[in-house]
């Protein structure tokens, strides 16, 4: 094989891994939908679906992660070859975990709805929710165009996705001292509430990731400000 | 520099991030220990160290992910050695997501110590907290010596710090019920009995790499029973 073919060799490689984690972000995305579609119609057949399907999203992450593997040892990545491939192992860690998150809300839906005499309260949660499908959606989405904009515009979200979970929180609250009968259920419900708020922070973690692969520089914990001073900032200019 | 000058200095900075990993284990171990006794407490003084200090386990993370990055780009490893650098960039993020949770703990404990007129319920969150930290040490050490059974010890601890957490929540919901004066600080203790769940959690994580650096297999999502066959399985027999 001459230089060339290699090189030819490793994009499709890099290109491999790339789709891979679009197609494991997707399926995420459809269990977080599905998850909040069962909370409301109380569907039990999608709740377990959902439940059932997160061994798929493990084997996404188990998989890629072997894969992550084969191409360093065969490739010896360095520079933004090598920052592309730890931004997708980083990147698949943290959909599993919204997978999780999702897979725990199905659990709290089904608890909520199997419950025939329980007091449910209407505090709804579609606002933080739809935020945070949206998180994700834009993070992935900055990760398959390496759009930095779009990683910023994340991090900005992750404010709202927080003060919208807080609103849920002191609605449930209030239900629950007003009438102790919907004690359980809003505890289901802020559960569900604070999921979605850590999904919000998993997309925020893969957008500052997307960052890390175009710049070079780690803008996790530096903060909002800090980070948009980083994403203006031209290439190439430290 | 011959090849054995090489491979020495290899040695020496897989040997460096090991070490390194372990003083960021040790920083959040004792940033658990010291929520915790913030929590018990009310010492302010003690419980805003731990939040300041959370900034030193972050910066552990970040800085050894370039070490990482840096190792892999100059020494192009392959097999155990691809494995313990890929194991490290894992441990770190859950290293620092139980940074992240301690430091929730103690924000926990500043709300429930500052509120002077609350009804604070008498539940002891001590039992599952103790769990949380000997999963934690454990995870440390088999990573520190290799030691695949310990990997497996962690794992069947987290079914206790599970039962644990779910007698903490239950006791709490019955405060609730009886008292809903206590539902506000009910809450913050019901959020801190599940940060010490999830840090269970990422403890059991750790020793699950663990077990993937020593055997080359990948353990996650397999369940106790198959991780523990793997564990006894000798090692190059597939």
């Amino acid at each position: 094989m001459n230089q060339e073919h290699i090189s030819r060799q490793f994009d499709a490689d890099l290109e491999g891994l790339r789709t891979r984690v679009l197609a494991m972000g997707g399926l995420v995305e459809q269990q977080l939908i599905r998850a909040m579609q069962g909370l409301k119609s109380g569907d039990m057949a999608q709740i377990e679906q959902v439940i059932a399907t997160d061994r798929q999203v493990n084997r996404h992450e188990v998989e890629l992660d072997e894969a992550c593997n084969n191409v360093i040892a065969r490739r010896q990545p360095a520079a933004v070859d090598l920052r592309m491939i730890m931004t997708v192992v980083k990147t698949i860690t943290d959909l599993e975990r919204i997978g999780d998150e999702a897979k725990k809300i199905a659990k709290m839906a089904r608890d909520i709805h199997r419950g025939d005499t329980r007091v449910v309260p209407r505090v709804d949660l579609d606002p933080p929710a739809e935020i945070a499908v949206a998180m994700l959606r834009k993070a992935l989405d900055a990760f398959a165009r390496l759009d930095v904009n779009a990683s910023a515009e994340v991090v900005r979200q992750d404010r709202e996705v927080d003060s919208a979970y807080k609103a849920a929180a002191r609605q449930l609250i209030t239900f629950m001292m007003e009438d102790p009968r919907t004690i359980s259920s809003s505890l289901d419900l802020l559960f569900v509430a604070r999921s979605i708020e850590r999904i919000g922070d998993h997309a925020k973690n893969i957008s500052e990731y997307v960052v890390y692969l175009v710049k070079g520089r780690d803008v996790r914990h530096i903060g909002l400000e800090a980070m948009e001073q980083e994403v203006a900032r031209p290439l190439g200019n430290p």
